[in-house]
């Protein structure tokens, strides 16, 4: 980069392109947009941000940092967890929040156009006025972005029943490196014509454009749903319990555990035990949204389950207001571990017979460090989040908290697993992809890659390397 | 291509690897391994068809023929309807149908592992087994190899509930051109590692490596199905009936359509009178497989918005040898077309609400070209299938099936649809895929085939040209 010789005109030259409104280059501001929620990943400083209107004006920045060899980093709202959207230093860090248009609902294909600025939590409320869902509810939902969704292919407590963000995704604009506009997919449920270029664009990072539109499929709009609570003595017969579900055919539309460390952490916080009596060291949280009698004899049977597999408590409630409770009580799970310091969260996904595995090895790691190690996570697809907290104001602990995670992630692909559920490489996870895809998969990559972006414009360096 | 000089060599080299019974060369036999189903595909005569036993033999294969410059076209069973699979004069046609062992089937994490060789209806009923269900059904379910579903990314009837193949799949072994091994995505239910290789390969159609294992997610066995017929006195009617179904939020796991051609053509073979009465000009099979009483709500809602809708008839049933004899009619649509002539079925979806403007336009294609076209297929996800009936002893009665062919792509984009639900592009559609995705999208599959396949070694010239 020759950030000294070519700032001024490339600045002057987007600060024209964005109307003299939507570029930042003042020192005090920019720090605002340098990192998201991780805090191992690096960061550096911007030469600029830009907040693009549309898609004319997102070509206009990608045309003028191509000429200048200045690299652009995509940024949401920057509620990411693996450093995808950390500022290079002297990156252009292309924010896409100006452009939060929803554009078109169309309920009778089932479908809406939307810009990548939309927050997940407006399409969620937008839509449900039409009697329609849009399922992917990342656990930052009231303030993520869908363009963060869509480039992190993100996920949340939806996914056991309904998929990631790639399941509803049915076409994409996309701004390429050479400023050309790329529409891929389309606005059918269905279609086979040519490489599945939508797909291929999801969960890249923004490492290959520029996502500037989305055309998401809808579902309708599930019945109010019934929570079942269940705890039990042991990580291991909770675990258990997963599987007797997962084997017995039964899809619930949720189906979260916790573990004794983030039960604690909840109970202090939310000054509530939860239903479960203290002492218990693991809880599940089960929800079914078919109403009805489909919903208890689902419920019902989950609760069997539970039984069997020895829990010391199992409750089922329709009422609305004690499942929210419930619900609030799993999201509140970081919020209550800063109570201990600051929180490291890790997000490994294992097959679902492996869930008590992993808890015990986390229990492991966490003596082996000497920090609290909270587990919780979507027990229906075997995508846990392993929570290390530690002091942010110690370098020691710190360390040891980076080493957890690597031992978590190392637990994680030896269960069969993999190194990322849902939040995606980064910035911080490069080395595992590598480990994870093996030499074949790093070389495909990196091929796709420089398929699509030659000058290695878009978040270089991010994901992996080019070798 | 130098086959008059490499070919001795090659052909020595292949026999080698392939334990010298895996090499045909026989002037009788080639021509069964030429071409697919689809009467409209060009087709050469190969070089050779080899019937490697394991990735490694692919390998060898694929190096082999790399070295010598000679392209491969790789083959299941040869039910495709596009030409995908179809040879190239001088090429080697690489057939996966011995491949064909289940090689492990995980219950408890609910998926299983194949080779390419397997045949879709032997995985659902060895699943089946389990209680586990997979759910890609194309209508030739019963012949057709699951690395051929894969290949096309195939549907079939069940997409409305249960989406097309890319859906089912968590991973995929692919041999690269390059004769190295790719392992793409994982075990888990979750995961976002990297660029999502694998949906990128499902749909490729043989130009970007051979598929020689497959990870699948299988599903609950569902239960029993309920089926409903419904008769309408005009195809708009039937059409509105799809459209309220979608607007009502029901997602019956199948909602079949037939025209009077395709009503009138099933009736004369079979000999029934299908429930409906002489004279109905469309006709609607839904089935519910959600079981007890949510499928006997669901059925009954559908059967009074069908009415609503103006059926001349509507009837519900639970006795499954009646559902499975209506089945058996919607499936028999392409057999009993052949009383008339020879078939060219089109693969057109469009958006649901298009469904009548679709059947209203193929009416107004055959009375200009004078041919016979049925409409059948999914309504439930708008992906049709006009099929053309013409004297294949005529030339001209085949140059008017193929205007009409063309017309019925030319109206399915102009309704906002695709020109390929589930056959896929092949070798006759190569200039429609290049119209809908327009010079950008036609650049990308380039700068991705060279990427991946920079010799152009797999099925070239299939799907689209390098320019």
């Amino acid at each position: 980069m020759h950030a000294s010789v070519t700032s001024p005109e490339l600045l002057a030259r987007l600060s024209s392109a964005l109307d003299h409104d939507g570029v930042i280059t003042d020192a005090d501001v920019l720090p605002g947009y340098e990192r998201d929620m991780m805090p191992l990943a690096p960061y550096g400083t911007p030469l600029a941000v830009v907040l693009p209107r549309t898609t004319a004006q997102v070509q206009a920045v990608v045309r003028a940092c191509a000429e200048h060899g200045v690299p652009i980093v995509p940024r949401g709202a920057g509620s990411g967890l693996s450093g995808a959207a950390n500022a290079i230093a002297g990156c252009v860090v292309l924010v896409t929040t100006r452009m939060n248009a929803i554009l078109e609902i169309d309920p009778d294909n089932r479908l809406a156009v939307v810009e990548p600025g939309v927050i997940n939590l407006d399409l969620r409320a937008a839509v449900e006025q039409h009697g329609l869902f849009y399922p992917p509810d990342p656990s930052s939902y009231d303030w993520c972005t869908l363009g963060g969704n869509l480039s992190t292919n993100a996920g949340g407590l939806c996914c056991v029943k309904y998929g990631v963000t790639t399941d509803s995704v049915l076409g994409l604009r996309v701004v390429l490196a050479d400023g050309e506009v790329l529409d891929t997919g389309r606005r059918t449920v269905k279609g086979v014509a040519g490489y599945d270029l939508t797909k291929l664009f999801v969960g890249s990072e923004g490492t290959l454009g520029v996502i500037t539109r989305a055309t998401l499929a809808l579902r309708p709009l599930p019945q109010a749903p019934g929570t079942l609570v269940a705890a039990f003595d042991t990580a291991a017969a909770a675990g258990d319990a997963v599987t007797r579900v997962v084997r017995a055919g039964i899809i619930p539309s949720l189906m979260e555990i916790m573990d004794a460390t983030a039960i604690a952490a909840v109970e202090a916080h939310l000054k509530t035990e939860l239903g479960a009596g203290r002492g218990s060291a693991a809880l599940l949280i089960c929800q079914s949204d078919t109403g009805g009698d489909a919903a208890v004899g689902e419920l019902s049977a989950i609760e069997r389950i539970c039984q069997d597999a020895g829990a010391t408590l199992a409750h089922t409630t329709f009422d609305l207001a004690e499942g929210a409770l419930l619900l609030t009580a799993r999201r509140a799970v970081l919020t209550a571990l800063e109570t201990y310091g600051a929180w490291l969260t890790d997000d490994v996904c294992v097959p679902r017979t492996k869930i008590t595995d992993l808890i015990a090895g986390c229990e492991r790691i966490s003596a082996e460090v000497g920090l609290r190690v909270a587990v919780v996570g979507h027990a229906g697809d075997g995508n846990m989040h392993p929570t290390i907290v530690y002091d942010p104001a110690s370098a020691d602990e710190f360390a040891r908290a980076e080493r957890a995670f690597a031992d978590i992630l190392d637990l994680g692909l030896r269960l069969g697993g993999t190194i990322t559920g849902e939040h995606g490489v980064g910035k911080i996870k490069r080395e595992w992809l590598a480990r994870e895809i093996g030499p074949v998969g790093l070389r495909v990559h990196r091929a796709v890659k420089a398929a699509l972006d030659p000058g290695n414009l878009f978040n270089p360096g991010s994901m992996f390397d080019l070798g």
